[in-house]
């Protein structure tokens, strides 16, 4: 089956860890939205009253009849089809809290340059962004990183993936989480990355994987940029 | 087999979506830390080096030998063995994404009081609150009720709940969602009530639910405070 992906086309965003997946299993899918009338087609489907199940917000993934929405959730279907996930319904609940705790984080971090709400620009909430930076960056950045390499101690013995032996897509996802925080806290990642070996490694590890390396070498991958969930403002380092 | 539920004794905070799942369907649960000696057992199981699968943060679930963190991830647990949620893959998904989108707003109406991040004060944010909660009134409510609005209006033929037939987890959580903004919002949701109408008459229909009523009339049911995730501060609606 041809999965169908729909997010805003100029942006890595949440889409970012689907898209990981997706590319790493080295499935068959295509990003609506980047193609020819693409902003179109994914506009009509969230504003349809065929569809029964509406998205609330992109991302969301067409599997044949089923609309599937919210990232984590997107992943906790992909998961088993993929390989991407034990089949075990105890790992596959476990994986998937890991990855609504990666959510959480990724929501965090976007709060940082818009801690006042989407509905305003950027520029208009710089001060409390300053504020809100300086509180990631000091005590939620270590807090999680804090957590997640407990977890790889736990697991060491069992491999070094966040699950233990098996790979999977929340190895994925933090990869992606910390790709995005080098990108948008360069000063702050650079003192902080010798504390958390094991997250380090495997994020290197997951860099090394053949098509993963690939597509992050190929223009499937957005860049980072000004738009999207990581943005890099030298002044909420400061 | 009797549930062991893991939350903060003083506050409903995220538990309550839980709880009122467990309390609907008259399951054998116990509230682990407003027992005696019950902190000690929470914060004990947290930082346990013994259990694998260690949560970021409460509330979480010991079902047996599992131990499940993350609200949305213990009902999607959950919903199947309550007869809260269709037997359908299908069916599952989509309850967990709404189910995921209530999380979402559950987060923004936290934000409202904490919009510098949760180590400060409220006192120390109080200016940066009125404006964050500016935002989430005028916006950001209106958008979440437009859309479970218009999910309810998809499926009215099929009955009124959320998922059409079958009542679910998440028509429970809506409610909690609509009592904590009573609570927190109360001159807003006046103003607003009365463009929701299927939103509130599904309300009232988990409301005059008997299980659910006697839950929310007894002592188990703590009540709305200042400490939790829906506060009332007049000064955020004005």
């Amino acid at each position: 089956m041809r999965y169908e992906l729909y997010y805003w086309p100029s942006i890595q965003g949440r889409c970012e860890f689907v898209r990981l997946a997706l590319e790493d299993a080295g499935a068959d899918y295509v990003d609506i939205a980047r193609g020819p009338k693409g902003m179109a087609a994914m506009m009509r489907l969230m504003e349809s009253r065929s569809v029964n199940n509406p998205p609330f917000a992109p991302p969301f993934l067409k599997a044949g009849k089923l609309v599937i929405a919210q990232t984590a959730n997107i992943l906790l279907y992909l998961g088993p089809r993929l390989g991407l996930v034990p089949q075990s319904e105890a790992a596959r609940l476990w994986a998937h809290q890991l990855q609504l705790t990666i959510a959480d984080w990724v929501s965090e971090a976007h709060d940082t340059h818009h801690p006042m709400g989407g509905s305003l620009y950027y520029e208009d909430q710089k001060r409390e962004a300053k504020r809100r930076a300086a509180d990631f960056t000091a005590e939620r950045i270590p807090k999680f990183f804090d957590y997640f390499e407990g977890v790889l101690q736990r697991s060491s013995k069992r491999s070094g993936y966040l699950l233990g032996k098996q790979f999977s897509y929340v190895d994925l996802s933090l990869f992606q989480m910390i790709e995005g925080l080098r990108y948008a806290f360069p000063r702050t990642m650079k003192k902080l990355e010798k504390k958390y070996p094991r997250a380090l490694a495997l994020r290197d590890r997951v860099a090394a994987r053949p098509r993963l390396a690939r597509y992050v070498d190929s223009p499937r991958r957005i860049s980072f940029n000004q738009e999207g969930i990581f943005r890099y403002y030298p002044e909420l380092e400061r």
